[in-house]
């Protein structure tokens, strides 16, 4: 029954790679992906169909896909009426959004938004650039720009832009007025699609996998052998959120403790851990983690 | 003694990475493989000879290696008289066996292989197709044909060609007739050091080691808690060919549940887990799968 | 407070990738590395700068750095008066030290260092090899070779350099005479940033994780179920130096076992388990591992 | 005097090199285009900005530019009031102008424009799609496409793309429809700035250059020489547009010929001289050539 | 008039960047020859298809192409029936030609062919290698090799490999016992299209343009200025084969000299001339020269 | 005869495309210089070895090379003792020398190099920076710095760094204090060397060659008919260091000028020409310019 299809958009370009990865960690293969714009999937009940982020929502929103992949930020300029399935926190090194900010030349005199009264403003998000000034009643004029904005900074009034550090605006000496929109990476679906029943199955499906393998990025198991005297006050040292799975061991008086933590506590954790008693302290990696 | 020495063959070109990545799974360091056709390997008693698949077989069945991995239809092709030990379904993104399939450009009036009497057929594989075409009692010219065979679809009659999703045929125009064999990796040995105790023992545990890091790659380990109460409930929804093991937790309403289950099985398998009942729901990746 | 900043240098060049990937594993994402000579790290008491391994020492013993991680050999080219916290056998494929050998082209008269009086020897390691000569009381003149030394062997009387399998040595059609020094990564110290009680504390942090990491790559996670009957035969079997975790299972005649292996040990271990009666085999990575 | 300065445009992106390569051969060394958006010229009249061709019109109507380089589909795209100066044939391998066109899927029924109606359109190009569409009095509505325009024809109902030889359309296997706009490169000036005697003098002078050196590539120079008495017989083969330099040798009953050819023309002429009596044929490349 | 075009293969792979280069210089401009295997040509009598050396003469030989340009060796290997046209200097740095040669380790105990006897010798060139050996009455036999021959060399008794400069045999420690055949470029013709009016001219004219711009490789035009009196004695100097252009300038004592010189002559010949009297001396580039 | 060989140096690294290129031009061919430390040239008396510039001065000093193509830099850097042929102004894009400078980072206190006493300055050109602080008598440390030097910059007081146009350390915000030593490219000569007669004058003919191609590279051939009228006219507007060439042509009343030209002339010379009457104008590339 061909109604048994989602098709779902995944985005070409810097993202591409790491979607891949995202879904095969979450257990889907996705083959075929450099060479053509409908790659393959090892799913039969889902067709794949990559498009650029900044055109995904629209498609969306229109029915021609299901659901798709895009950022907060195009979703906003496209004014797309979507369903926003989940937030999935996996495109970047960092754990901060991404933002675009209204910058200027170091050298230029504006000081804020309000002194850009009558300029002109070059951006690639164009739609949510004008409602930012609207809302604050500045009367400027926004262009569209075809990529490389920072160039540009020195032949506009200010430019709107995409950071994640601001390293790329520092090296041409830019500096920022403003934060415009914060954005980050959404799993979204067409509305209808969302109301009918095996598609929305697939879509939670999906959303619970990707987020189980987003989240175990994060996390390691970690394992470790204690005396039963010991135990409470290992226990006490562990992170206290999740409960650790303690098993006695056949040599009587240990147990053994599992428990998932997160990455960055190992740092000290570790350490602590031997001092309060505990051997054959391990630590590996996971696939996925479901609360 | 010199006797204690196995002489492997490992496949050159586009297996390579794909065989070097598998032994280091297996626990075999491969290295220098980039720089020389003679790779080391940190095992005293494997000496390694990187050649191409092409010729393996022939170097095999001379006893110029002991064993070596290549495809079975080169094996075919050469006519080579070897032991086959195993497949190793590790060289491809899909779980297909690829094919050499007979095409013919899409406008050809051939519609099947006996339309082709009194033709020329281009192939790399030149033997076997000799016999196809030989079994099915049909006279034709078989031509050897240096690479980029799908070119010469249209100077000679029809090709012989290797595809594994048809999408390169696809691309040039070119419509399947028929297949002329299937093929898959083989882990083959010289017939006379199959009768040499060390060296078969040495090739059946590179086979086991191989094999197993090759079924890990489709596993994961499962782990849950589950209060004894609803033990029951899942060891149902469990796959039932591997028993779980379960262990009991210090905290004695509760059990601890193991087990390694199909990669693929995890996309519906854990949210029924999560409705059943259970927590602490992780998956781990796995080196080594031994049944 | 400013004094709450470790600062740490790490290796430019060939061992960058490498020391990215082994603070990944200890835990530290470094990100930026490829575009910035002060490469950020999710550690907001360390601050990284990225020098070249025969400078590091150098900025270490004057305290520009806190700490630092560099080679042997250029710590005493160097002369630096630094603390050397740990040798990190990170670096290479093989396990073996790099060495520095003495070379003469194949067709030199030249058997042993004595025979090289009032020669010119070439090399990047002026001082450690004008002290080797010293040392043996034999006159050279040592000049400084700007990389790529090996061209110059014919040039002048013997050369200096840095060889790890002698394959680039041999190439070049040269013959090792003799080892000026053997040299492994290390991590040092600057001797007053080592007294004081915040760095060291990170430092010896730092050094715990990071060989946590390091011993983690050679070893595997194994688990096997085995009849109680046959728990004494499997135990024998298993690697003696860490004793197994044992835990009893639900189904009570059959125990779970659970123990850290070197991953070579595997090879041999693996089959002769099966033999012993034990099933459900899996191996799996680990991240780190603390004795 | 900063008014003695021409602020000049050149094309971002894949005519970078192209034109790099042109302003060469004219006699200007563009440098550091490769790292910077404002390259070095040896020129100190001049003053360089390197934009995509995209947006250049729109700098140079509003004069932050004084002269700039681009493609005619842009400017009437963006509808720019500007000085169309020269048109610059050197982009492209063939000598016919870009196409963008009107292609739907091979499989649709759409046969013209006409049946697009209510239909959606994608292209990069709205603003000349919109205005073709208009002028037909075809309702259909425009959407932007940020690029791989060909991907989304199976997703809306036409687009309208870029092609030099419809390779690319074929191999998406897309058919043309209809010819939206042909362009080719020009070189435009600001309305303000042309009328400005230093700039206007500068601007011309760079199109003569530039356009003398397309001109040359093109064209080889031909030196024969030829007895007195075989001069009317070779002059009647030679093209006759350009009157050849005819000189007296030093031996008396020869003369020499030299004469600028179109490197065409060389293919058939060549053989036609030497039998006519030319001897000591020669070709030689030209930088520059004007008529 | 479908007879009206050449059918022209030109060879994949080494040759091709070279290839297209030379018919560049030779007025022909071919197109796409990176993406297509039947790249574009601005000439409409010619249709162009690209093959391997290898295979080319055998295509040639069956009137699937009507010329095309190989090796020697291949021609030679396929025993095909073609018109050899010329011989094209055009594929190497170097002006010798090609040898495959009998090659054996270093360390063999061979001397000359005739110690391989009832030997194996693996070699690309199969048919040629068992005729070399047929010659002299040799039993040995020859395997095909799938490329990288010398790496087999240790598991054979000889190889026949191909070597410009011997270079890449001695990296692999092979000493050279023969030469088994030398081989240089050629434009073949297919027999029956030879005796054809149009496909002869047409195959003679770019033979002719084809040679021209070879030779124009190797030569440089030369300008000069002498004195009358001075003349002779640089008339003397300049090399005798071709007769230079003198011709009167203006003002009358002197006159100008124009030659075309090899390119290897100007290291001597420019100071000798200097030294006799010469002023203004300029040597260019040539793109063609026709005797 | 031994003795007629010229060993002569050319520099590795940056430069050596540029010297391959111009070696070309001058009329040797050098080849296999990707793959081997001693490239080939055609040219018997000629034996090439490749090393870095930094280092040739000290090999030609020694005499184990006869010339050699280097830096003033590091002929002052090394002290070197030898004959300085000429200057070669082939290296660069401009034709500005390069310059080593004093640099401060933008913020330091520092304006001059006296601020530094008692300062650290990392530097590669040790020797001479040395000598810059010893003749101003300013008290220094001065290190040696591998490479990446402007990283450097924050560690320690000022460093000594290699510029061209002052972009690399104005992007890493560093100011120029002073400069330390200009710098073009040298060909040099051992001191013994330059006393052969065979040498010396080998060396000399490969500095007029280089040099007359140095100088073809900035000059064009021009050509133009003209009105024995207008020849008056024509030869004021010439540029009067070179007295063109001017033939009689067979049409009685026109005269043709040939003249070597700069190529930068050509900017402003080619439209007064057109101006004054000049038809048929061309101009071509030339390989060598002797005057």
């Amino acid at each position: 029954m061909s109604k048994e299809i989602l098709k779902l958009g995944i985005p070409a370009g810097s993202l591409l790679k790491a979607t891949v990865a995202l879904f095969g960690k979450a257990g889907f293969e996705i083959t075929n992906s450099q060479r053509s714009y409908m790659p393959s999937i090892d799913d039969e009940q889902i067709e794949l169909l990559m498009l650029r982020a900044q055109e995904m929502s629209r498609y969306v929103a229109d029915g021609v896909l299901d659901a798709g992949i895009t950022g907060y930020d195009w979703i906003m300029e496209n004014g797309s009426e979507v369903e926003q399935i989940t937030e999935l926190a996996y495109s970047k090194a960092t754990s901060q959004p991404t933002r675009w900010v209204l910058a200027v030349p170091n050298e230029s005199k504006v000081k804020k938004a309000e002194d850009l009264k009558s300029g002109i403003i070059a951006t690639e998000l164009v739609n949510v650039t004008k409602k930012y000034f609207a809302d604050k009643k500045i009367d400027v004029k926004v262009e569209f720009s075809w990529g490389a904005t920072e160039v540009k900074s020195r032949l506009v009034d200010a430019i709107v832009e995409l950071t994640e550090t601001g390293a790329s605006l520092g090296a041409n000496n830019l500096r920022i007025i403003d934060t415009v929109i914060t954005s980050t990476t959404r799993f979204i679906a067409n509305k209808q699609a969302w109301q009918d029943k095996f598609k929305r199955d697939k879509i939670e499906s999906i959303a619970i996998l990707l987020n189980a393998a987003i989240e175990a990025r994060s996390k390691v198991g970690l394992k470790l052998n204690v005396k039963k005297d010991d135990l409470k006050a290992i226990l006490k040292i562990l992170p206290s959120e999740k409960s650790p799975t303690v098993s006695n061991l056949a040599e009587s008086d240990f147990v053994a403790i599992e428990v998932v933590i997160d990455e960055k506590v190992e740092r000290t954790l570790v350490p602590s851990l031997k001092q309060a008693g505990a051997s054959g302290i391990i630590t590996y990696p996971l696939n996925k983690v479901i609360h």
